[in-house]
């Protein structure tokens, strides 16, 4: 089958690839740079921006599945760029839904956010599908716009579309703009003695629901595979981890944790971070048979051995 | 005070300009055509999917107050062409977001629809602003994707903008695509002779809430005048007005009321469509003063008068 990946040179994209290149695929991508990061994918460059770009590669390559991970993915620059990240990540998704109408065939999964969820507070905090959603930055309020224009093509239209709200997801190749790829890379210069052992971290008291990353790629085959199309899916472990103890983890496994002094660097607070997130996912075993088969201290453990500096 | 108009070459355009001029203002306008319909007007031609286009003007005439009306205004053309829906309502308003963000002493009011609130059934079905939104058509779903980020843009960067869901309005220049100019357009035809005596309807069981456009630019500008700041103001006069009683008195006014038969045409007939929309204007009333001076049965009989061809 010829599928797509919006996104192939990015960390999920590269992964899920990978995935499906095992599963027999063949594997078309496109993204903003010039090549792709293997050899074996067909590439084209192309901004997603732009439908007729998008439209020549779907409908030239007898694509069937479209997997959308293109976007604006860093909340920071979302929102110190808002016009890049609602273009991107509004206006690219639509020309999908659009290629999607004029190809009936087309499948196309859209990656959404546990950031579109209005933020609960108290004791229940577990995020279903059904909750309501609000924005708590550009990011966020870009990824609601997109599903409820995205929900409409499909009631009104049948296009055959999927749409996933993704948890905290980690792994190898995770840049150092996320949290877990941050401490990881901190942890291991400290242990090459290549930074003075402080750690910098904004509000580690978080809890997070993390997913490595191969289980995140499996769950978006699932869903093209066995999901409900129209419908929205947790993508989420449904375990609440705090970000402390799963720093705590490396530090151990470096062998660094009596000598490491934890800082708060301003910065990387945002203020629009709650202290809880997970989530719901059994409308997504359910509906797909889905199961999360890597343990995240595992996960965590091998993001400080790896290290390919 | 420089204020400019979006889509000023448009009906609702045209009626703000008059206001606008009147109270002495120096207005600008942009539209998509070559020319403006006035010769006092600075107009220029733009496309406001053009961000750096939009710029150029905003930037350029130390204008201090945007009114956003241009729009693919019809939902049947944004269904049948949504990515120009989409493009024109949620990625040109954005730009006028980001023009906000960029000089913070601009105001601009953004023109929503009642389309954006989810169908309510029963007895009482009169909407406020706090009620579930739920797209029923690209029309809507674009409507309510641009005002969640609009809202966020607001809580975010503090820009000085306004909303509003407008509910019908109709008066002297409505263009024939829409239902009361269209009644109108076919009574003087038939009072002249020029149509056979058939009037072709779609639902006339449905009742609306209509206002005259003349008041409707008023409360735009009682808005961005009186309204809070990032605050969304149902535009509509609170009153609800069957198509059926207002087509009677148009036939009546022409004195052909007995010698016409009312024909239903399933093209115009839209199946999301709903029976009763009427609209709760208290907090436009409460926070800026407007009150609609208009009759509506006065503005149907000038419709009928009014005989340019």
């Amino acid at each position: 089958m010829n599928v797509l990946i919006t996104g192939s040179n990015g960390f999920v994209g590269r992964h899920l690839a990978e995935l499906l290149r095992r599963r027999g695929h063949i594997v078309h991508g496109i993204d903003i740079h010039e090549d792709s990061w293997a050899s074996w994918m067909r590439y084209a460059k192309v901004d997603i921006t732009k439908f007729e770009d998008l439209w020549s590669v779907v409908s030239s390559n007898s694509v069937e599945v479209v997997y959308h991970l293109a976007a604006v993915a860093n909340p920071r620059i979302a929102d110190s760029n808002p016009l890049l990240g609602i273009s991107v990540n509004v206006l690219g998704p639509c020309n999908l839904l659009e290629c999607a109408r004029l190809r009936p065939s087309l499948k196309v999964l859209f990656v959404g956010s546990s950031e579109q969820y209005r933020t609960k507070s108290g004791n229940h905090i577990r995020y279903e599908e059904h909750d309501e959603q609000r924005a708590h930055n550009i990011y966020g309020a870009a990824k609601i716009a997109f599903e409820t224009i995205g929900r409409e093509y499909h009631r009104r239209f049948g296009v055959n579309v999927y749409f996933t709200r993704s948890f905290n997801h980690t792994g190898p190749g995770q840049p150092a703009e996320y949290v877990l790829a941050s401490f990881a890379e901190q942890v291991r210069a400290i242990a090459r003695g290549d930074q003075q052992p402080v750690i910098k971290v904004g509000n580690i008291k978080a809890t997070r629901d993390f997913t490595d990353v191969r289980d995140v790629v499996c769950a978006y085959e699932a869903v093209v595979e066995h999901g409900v199309c129209g419908e929205t899916y947790n993508v989420c472990s449904g375990r609440v981890y705090s970000l402390k103890d799963l720093l705590n983890q490396m530090l151990r496994k470096a062998g660094i944790l009596d000598r490491v002094t934890i800082e708060t660097d301003p910065k990387l607070l945002r203020d629009d971070d709650p202290d809880a997130v997970f989530g719901d996912n059994s409308k997504l075993v359910l509906h797909t048979g889905w199961k999360a088969t890597r343990q995240i201290e595992t996960t965590v453990q091998e993001l400080v051995a790896v290290d390919s500096e």
